[in-house]
């Protein structure tokens, strides 16, 4: 099957070239770029010598929609919206990196996201991508929301707890510290190295777009409304998110009781694995790979959960689970280009 | 004055050598070390080459109560409750920056900290070295308890909130994140460089001894109890602390409003420095320095409050307060040695 | 075919998991550590829970004879030594990734290692596992002493020049930056976080033991003796090498010149990559890979030419290479479970 | 005295901001910045909240020229050659941190700088900043061309040898190896977080522009021509320069003997520290300071001198050596304001 990806040149991009070219069942037929276009995808990432040879092109809908069978947009927030539609139009499925088909409510794009969303009806057409929780949906999707890296860490680590009504809603709050990747390649001041190096900086405090998806997510699942808290942390590192979340439990409960119920939720999903008690995931146990891995703790004195969810937010948080969806999309097993080992350390 | 370094071998104590070699006041007489008494300070530290000469000398306190007018104990928990029973028999003051007599009952030792306590007359002596919230207290004690790392940034975030009854105790959740010099200059796996690097840990969740150390002081602070949820974390950094503190609003309160507190409360406090709306401090801001920045937010939506508070945890959570703590003892203005610039970037 | 690792709880080791977990065709039945034996491989890396349920054994030579086909040492210098001759006696392949089997002269490891080589009559037996120079010999040997990663990256920098004679050979001067794995994962003072990050440190100037490893190859290779300088530093990263070496010209070269004759050389190389004229490779662009990047500069002003070559030391310096070896003896296609594309960012 | 600093937006511009507020003889009158003016300075950089409520100004010469008895030019190369003439006219002291002033011969200019040099008669009036080889130049210059941060680190290093006549002046190979400060502030792709960390990149191999600087310094201090290699390479930290230096001995000479005269040389000098005998600076030993320190070993086996020097860039390379060379000027202590220990770690 041919894929293309538009938005090749950021990292989301590159990762799912590297992630592709191993990948037994597709083979890259287009790779797009607005910025580089016309040049190798080796000037801008050498390390793909001997690997891709491609050459970047300029996106023209009109153009490129016969030269792939599906297509990754791995674009910034705000492009996927305005090109999708044609692809939808004809039946071409697209899987959208970026935030613009997430939320099904399109005000919340003018509150969250400062910009106008999708067409309304684009937006109704899509499926949040999230196998471990919405697989049955999958199957079945042609345009496939891939969740915000947060949200995946979160909603993984949120899941089993949600499902069985064991926390209050409104006590949700959620922690969050990534590597500086989740900030895309364009060079800012906020991603200078010496910025970022030997810091911690706590950003968008009470405004993150991911709110309102996690929002949407936990209110498709349980039928519940949910405000929540989250504030998210940069931290000098490239790769990796953790979310640290807390929750008031709706009933006594144990650690043990706690590790039981999500080992049994997640007892057929080769990519969640949960620590034994006491043992805590750390970013780099899951480096360059497809993981989610969580550590749970109940704390009797205060009545509270707390649930330590990592993810490499390349990956799981954006091109390896695009990968993910791919496969469910086309009945191919879950895993097929995606039994990474993690790179330790 | 002559004051003297116990425990001078650890990064504590080489800060302690940086601010005293500076401070107009004193004359360091006396550098222990138990693992490297009898080598030159810089056979350790080669950064103090042609700044301080000094020799680390065997400790014992026989021979060395009279070698200083003051002394710091910079040495790892469970040392200082030992010997400074000594001290205070003979009126010496003591600034101890251990956990060993921050807390007033004595069991709690046996729980958090997993061995028996100082003599409870000692710890009964102590005072809780925090100048921002106990100035008047620490004016006139011998005996001093240096707070915790975590407990000062998280003390000051939340002191203007506590006097004012404005959150529900049972509420506050603390997230912290640290550098590695918090785990001190021993060498172990977790403060190996390639466990650290790229990597981010949470760790001792529900069970660190500074748990109770920040209930006891809102306890006094507030004369109500307070079961709090803290969780620390390992960050790919050699400096720096930032707590993250949420509350639960006990009445309705904007950022405005709240932001306006907190000026007022710090009015006078060179140390403190508040962020403007939207803004928020990053570790690197007080990096090398004294100073503890606030940022603060509240969440409308969620009636909820956000502090971030950081800190230079090797020097206001350390070393720099001690040496603000000796300096009220001794009736020097304050800020004596520590008008330290933030080295930045 | 059955491979095991002696050693398996070092970074190589757990290297050669990541690695052969992928191979096709090998079956990983024995995982040998003296200091963690008893243990589940996950235990001492979590990163390998769902990939690797082995479990750490104590390594007696007599009870492991034939508990595999193959074995890896990826011990430190100084084990293999004493075990390696009972493999050789019993015709068992071994792939030394230590420093024990490379010289050929005994007393050379008396000198630089510090300690008594292997027996002389193993030494002469092993071959030099560096398949880009030595694959012919490789191809029939028993015992592989897997070469150091400063030597690889250095030798396959060179090999070019040597071979056409056109440096002169005592002109030459290595400067090597390494990441932190170099050091194993031992913790010490010299691998502590805190003493590593923001820092750049030389060590061992003028007497590291891979002095007489580059020394013994040039040697081997072009017939005439060489004195070289090297000097190795620390650097503030996990992985990586990168070898700068400098070598007046025996003739006059321009870059273009040099640049085709590398080309040439390396044709059909796939673990070695050139970079085009005024390109520099670094170090992240081979990362967790098996490649070795060459950039090249002839400085017409002072005759001399520069070349760049880096490697990821885990990788090509140990246990990719060591993985290569093993293809080669084995007859498989040399590139089997080591086409892995380097993670970036 | 009233002192002025153009280009203080950059981090040279911040670091002497951090400086002269301790310094006891000046007063910070101005600070101009073409991009950001009209803001605070601590709307750039929070850190100096509390100690600076300075207003960056615009920069026109002839508004300025009265404002300030010294002016810092802490511009890009490219810059200060097109204003400082007017200041050279009014023989107001300029203190010039950029290149614009340090060679010669105005064709170098063109051919390291790629643009045209400052008026030739500027450039002759110009003095080389560097106090430890040329303090009575110093003393009586009203311009002063501030060293570039490879050359101070690189001349310190090598002024003893050259003095002497020890080294063959055409054998010189410098290895460099600098933080991410040495960029800029000015945020780019090559400066980007995930593209420096867990990375080395070698860079302008061969055409630096601190080439002819050295060869210039060389040859003043010599009276006789050298060719050198320099190769910067850029690692993955803030702060810190190591310039490795390879020499061949034109007489036999031991590692005693030279550092005998390395400890001669600098005797008085307050700013150069020299490690014993296996003993290696790191960079990290001299940061935030403005040392510079020297480790020295003779390879008898090679005839060869290596000398590793490290210097923090944005101190000694940069604002700390502006600040000395200021004090000289005006005939204090060259050490005020610079008694700045090492924060370490």
């Amino acid at each position: 099957m041919k894929v293309g990806i538009i938005g090749a040149n950021g990292y989301s991009g590159a990762e799912l070239i590297r992630i592709l070219k191993q990948h037994p069942e597709v083979e890259l037929s287009f790779l797009g770029s607005h910025s580089t276009s016309g040049t190798l995808i080796t000037e801008q990432y050498p390390h793909l010598e001997g690997i891709s040879e491609c050459r970047l092109e300029e996106m023209n809908v009109d153009d490129i929609l016969g030269r792939a069978d599906l297509f990754f947009f791995a674009t910034p927030s705000g492009v996927a919206k305005n090109h999708v539609h044609r692809f939808v139009d004809e039946e071409i499925p697209c899987i959208d990196l970026s935030g613009d088909h997430r939320l099904k409510d399109s005000r919340l794009y003018d509150k969250w996201y400062k910009y106008s969303s999708a067409p309304t009806s684009v937006l109704q057409k899509s499926t949040y991508g999230l196998p471990e929780l919405f697989r049955e949906d999958i199957k079945n999707a042609t345009l496939i929301a891939n969740p915000g890296c947060y949200p995946t860490a979160t909603l993984i680590g949120l899941a089993p707890l949600l499902k069985n009504n064991l926390v209050h809603l409104n006590s949700i709050i959620i922690d969050g510290k990534s590597g500086v990747t989740g900030a895309g390649r364009k060079a800012s001041m906020g991603t200078h190295y010496c910025e970022v190096n030997e810091n911690v900086k706590a950003y968008k405090l009470g405004n993150h777009q991911h709110i309102p998806e996690m929002e949407q997510v936990i209110q498709t699942y349980t039928h519940s409304d949910a405000t929540i808290t989250f504030t998210p942390h940069l931290v000098p590192m490239s790769r990796g998110i953790m979310c640290t979340i807390y929750c008031d439990l709706a009933q006594s409960l144990s650690t043990k009781d706690a590790l039981e119920l999500y080992h049994e939720f997640y007892r057929k999903e080769y990519f969640v694995r949960i620590r034994q008690e006491n043992q805590w995931p750390a970013t780099k146990e899951v480096y360059s790979s497809n993981y989610c891995d969580l550590g749970i703790a109940v704390d009797e004195r205060t009545n509270r959960i707390t649930i330590v969810s990592v993810i490499d937010n390349v990956m799981k948080g954006a091109s390896g689970q695009a990968v993910q969806n791919m496969n469910i999309i086309n009945g191919w097993n879950e895993q097929t280009g995606l039994k990474i080992t993690p790179v330790y350390p």
